[in-house]
C-alpha cells in the first residue's frame, strides 16, 4: 500500500496496528516533498527538526502503548498564516518577510499535544485575500490534476499537499472560501467550521469576523477526526451515516449565474446520485442570499484594509497589484456603513435559520468555474479579477450567513459539491457529509 | 424595620425567615412608587399585573418551602432598554415609541425563572447615550439626594429607584459608565461586569462591543447575588473578605485632570481608610490609559451611529439635540479607522493585563465631578457637552480596556470610588469590593 496517499485515519489505524511506523512515515513524507519537482512551490518551508522529534515521540508512544488518539503520529501540513513557534510565518506576504512567532497558534499547539506531526508550512495567497491560489510574490503551487491550472486558494499549498500525497491532511483557513475552493479544485474534502468553532488565536488575520481554520483531507472521516483534535471534543461518530432520508435543499438562482457547464453538470449529476441513494431533494431560492451577498463590499475589504492599512501603505510595492487593489477597495467605506452592514447581516442570519431549519443541509456547486489557466491569470488583470470574484461567490454565501460548510468531490475532476449546515451544527454537518460521501462513492 | 430600604439580600433572608411576605412587599413597593411625587419621573411604566402574579407565585413557594434562592420573591426594577414581553420598551427614545417586544430579554427571563419580581421599567437617557441622566424627550429622574441635581445616567431611574427605596435593586446597563455614574451620584453600589459576562440578547443596543447589563444595589452582597442569578452560577462567597492584604493601585494622571475637589478629596479619604484597614496602596500612571482613551472617537459614536442611523435620520426631530449631535459625530469615521482602532485597542488590552496582573484592583474616582445642576444642563448646551464628557471619562477607561468595574459609595455624598478588576475576573472583583466596602463602612 502507498501509505503516503492513504487517508489520515487509515494511516493512524495502521500505526495502531503496528503496520506503519510514525517516524518512517514522516521521513517518507519529507523525502517525497524534497524529491518532488514542485515541492518548493507547495511548501513555503519544512519544519524537519520539529517533525522528526514529534515523530520520534509518537513512535515511542506506540511502543509504550500510550497513543493519544487515532491521529497520534500522523503527519500533516499547516497553512503559512498559522503561527509556528520559531519558524518563519509569512502568510504569503512579503510584508511579513522573516516574521518568526514565539508561540504556536492555539490550533497548532493543540494538534501537537494530540500527537500530530507538523511537516511544514504551505504556500498560500497573499494574506489569504484571493481564491485563485496564485501568488506571484512568493510561489504558486501547481493544480494537482493539471499543473497549468490554478490550484485554488487561499489554502493552495494545503490542498495540493494532500492531493499529491505530500501530507496526510492539511490545516487551512477560510474567510470567503479559502478551504473549500482549493479542496474542490484538487478533488479532496474541505471543511469550514462555524466561525469561532476553532480557535483563531495565532492565525494571521484577514477579516476576524469571518476567519476560521479547518481541515482539508482525503475523507469526511479525516475531517471529523481533525475537528475532534482542534476542538478538544470526541470525534463525531460517523457509523451508519447514509444519504437515505437526508433532507437536502438545492440553492437555486445565484450559485448558477455565469457558471461554467462543467461544475454545473457535475453538481446536478451528484445531486441525482444523492436522490437515487434516498435523499429527499427540494429546491429553493430565498431572497436572503442576494441580500446577504450585497453586503459583501461593506464587510470584507473594509475590515481587511482596517487591519492591514498601515503595513500595506508603508510598502505597497511589496504586494501583487490585484491584491493591493482588493484591500484598497475597502478604504472608502464608512464605519457607519460597516456597522450597519453587520446589523443587517445579523437579521438575515436569523431569517435564514428560520427558513432552512427543516433541512439537513443546503447544496450548491462549490465553485462556479473550473480551475482557470494560471498563465493567463498572471497576465490579464481583468481576467484575474472576474475569475476571483466568480470563484469565491458560492463559498462566500456560507461565510456571510455564518454557516459551517463542506466541499466534497463529485467524481468529476475539479468540481465540488458544497453542503452548508446550520450555525453551530458542525457535528451534524459532518454526519450529513459522511452520508453524502458514501452515496457519491457508491453510484 | 423599613423593609423597602433594606438590601435585596436582607429582604430575601426575611422572606425565608417568614418575617416578610413577597406579595406584601411587592404591594408596598407599588404603593410607594405611586405615592411618590416623582414616581413617574423614575419609572417609565409599572408592570403591576406581572409583579403581582410573580409575587403570588413566590409567596406560594415560601409556603411550600420551595424557594429558588435568596432573591426569590424580591422585587426589583429594570432599565427601559431591557426587553419586557408585552410591555412597552422604549430605551428612553421617542424613536421607539410604543415598541412592545414579544419576549423578555434573556437576563429578565433568567431573573424571572429565579423568582425575582419585576416592578417595572425605569427611565433612562435617550438610547443610553449620555452619562448625566437627563432626558428632556421623556423624563428626568431627580437625584435622590438633591432633586435639583442630575441623577447620573444613563441608568438614571435605575439608581434613583434603589436609592429612594422604590425597588430592592435595579438592573441597568453600561456602555461607557451608565451603571457606575448614577450609582456614584446616588450613593449606592453599581457593578459593571466584563463585557459578555451577562447576556445582552434583548437589550436595545447602543454599542454592541461595549454594552453590558449589570446590577445597581445597596451592597456588594446584593450585586454578587444578582450576578449569580444573571449568570446562572453560584454566588461568590464573600465571607471573610477584607481590605487587609489587598494589592490596590491608584490610577494617577488622567482621572484627576479637571476634576472637582469634592470627588477627589472623597476618593483620597477613602483610599486612606483602605490603607488603614491594611490594603497595600501603590500609584501608577500607565500610558496605555491615554492611548486607549484617544481611540474613543473611533469606537463609540461610529458604532452607535451605524446601528441607529436609519431611524435617527428618518426622524431627527424626535431626538434631544445634544444626543443627536453625539450620534452624528460618528458619521465621518471610516470603517478602516474603526477596525484599526479595535486592532489597536486589542493590543492595548493585552499590554494592560501584563502591567496590572500583580494588583487585585485599580482604583480611581468614579466620576470627576459632582452631580451638576439639572436646570443649567437643560439650558446650556456647551455646559451639557463638557459635563457629559467629564462625567463618563473615568468610567469609560474600564469599558475601553474591557474590565469589570464597580463603584462603591465613599461616604461623601455623590462621590464614588471605582475599582477595576481584570478581564473575566468578575468574581474576584466582587470579593475585592466586599473587602473595600467593609473597610469603608468601619472607619
Amino acid at each position: 500500500m502507498d501509505w503516503l496517499r492513504a487517508s489520515a485515519v487509515q494511516q493512524g489505524r495502521a500505526i495502531t496496528a503496528g503496520l506503519l511506523d510514525p517516524l518512517d512515515q514522516t521521513e517518507a513524507y519529507l523525502t517525497a516533498i524534497k524529491a518532488h519537482p514542485d515541492g518548493k512551490r507547495i511548501y513555503a518551508r519544512l519544519t524537519e527538526a520539529r517533525a522528526r522529534s514529534e515523530a520520534i515521540a509518537a513512535h515511542d508512544r506506540v511502543k509504550a502503548e500510550l497513543r493519544r488518539g487515532v491521529l497520534d503520529g500522523v503527519a500533516i501540513s499547516w497553512k503559512d498564516n498559522i503561527d509556528s513557534a520559531g519558524t518563519v510565518t509569512e502568510a504569503g506576504s512579503r510584508l511579513l518577510e522573516g516574521r518568526v512567532p514565539r508561540r504556536d497558534a492555539e490550533t497548532l499547539a493543540q494538534a501537537t499535544r494530540e500527537g500530530l506531526v507538523c511537516l511544514g508550512k504551505t504556500h498560500m495567497t497573499e494574506l489569504a485575500f484571493s481564491g485563485l491560489g496564485l501568488n506571484p510574490m512568493t510561489a504558486t503551487p501547481p493544480n494537482s490534476r493539471d499543473p497549468s491550472r490554478a490550484p485554488g486558494g487561499s489554502s493552495s499549498g494545503a490542498a495540493v499537499s494532500v492531493a499529491l500525497g505530500l501530507a496526510a491532511a492539511a490545516i487551512g483557513s477560510d474567510t470567503g472560501g479559502s478551504i473549500r475552493v482549493p479542496a474542490a479544485w484538487n478533488d479532496i474534502v474541505g471543511f469550514k467550521p462555524t466561525h469561532g468553532a476553532v480557535s483563531s488565536q495565532g492565525v494571521v488575520p484577514l477579516c476576524r469576523r469571518f476567519d476560521v481554520a479547518g481541515p482539508l483531507a482525503r475523507s469526511v472521516e479525516d475531517c471529523s477526526e481533525i475537528m475532534a483534535v482542534l476542538t478538544g471534543r470526541p470525534a463525531v461518530d460517523l457509523k451508519g451515516c447514509s444519504a437515505a432520508g437526508l433532507r437536502l435543499m438545492v440553492l437555486d438562482g445565484l450559485p448558477f449565474e455565469e457558471a461554467e457547464e462543467g461544475p454545473v453538470s457535475a453538481f446536478h449529476d451528484a445531486v441525482d446520485r444523492l436522490a437515487r441513494a434516498g435523499a429527499s431533494i427540494t429546491h429553493g431560492n430565498p431572497g436572503i442570499v442576494r441580500r446577504a451577498m450585497d453586503l459583501s463590499p461593506l464587510l470584507f475589504a473594509p475590515e481587511a484594509y482596517g487591519i492591514w492599512r498601515a503595513q500595506i501603505e508603508d510598502a505597497p510595492e511589496l504586494m501583487h497589484k490585484p491584491i493591493l487593489e482588493r484591500f484598497r477597495g475597502g478604504a472608502e467605506v464608512s464605519a457607519a456603513d460597516y456597522v450597519g452592514g453587520w446589523e443587517k447581516l445579523a437579521r438575515l442570519r436569523l431569517e435564514w435559520a428560520a427558513k432552512t431549519a427543516g433541512y439537513d443541509a443546503i447544496l450548491l456547486p462549490t465553485s462556479a468555474i473550473l480551475p482557470p489557466d494560471a498563465a493567463r491569470l498572471n497576465e490579464d488583470e481583468e481576467y484575474f479579477a472576474r475569475a476571483n470574484l466568480l470563484t469565491l461567490r458560492n463559498t462566500r454565501i456560507g461565510n456571510l450567513l455564518g454557516l459551517p460548510a463542506v466541499s466534497l468531490p463529485t467524481g468529476h475532476r475539479g468540481c465540488g459539491i458544497m453542503a452548508m449546515g446550520h450555525v453551530g451544527g458542525d457535528r451534524h454537518l459532518l454526519r450529513v457529509a459522511a452520508g453524502m460521501e458514501s452515496a457519491l462513492a457508491a453510484n
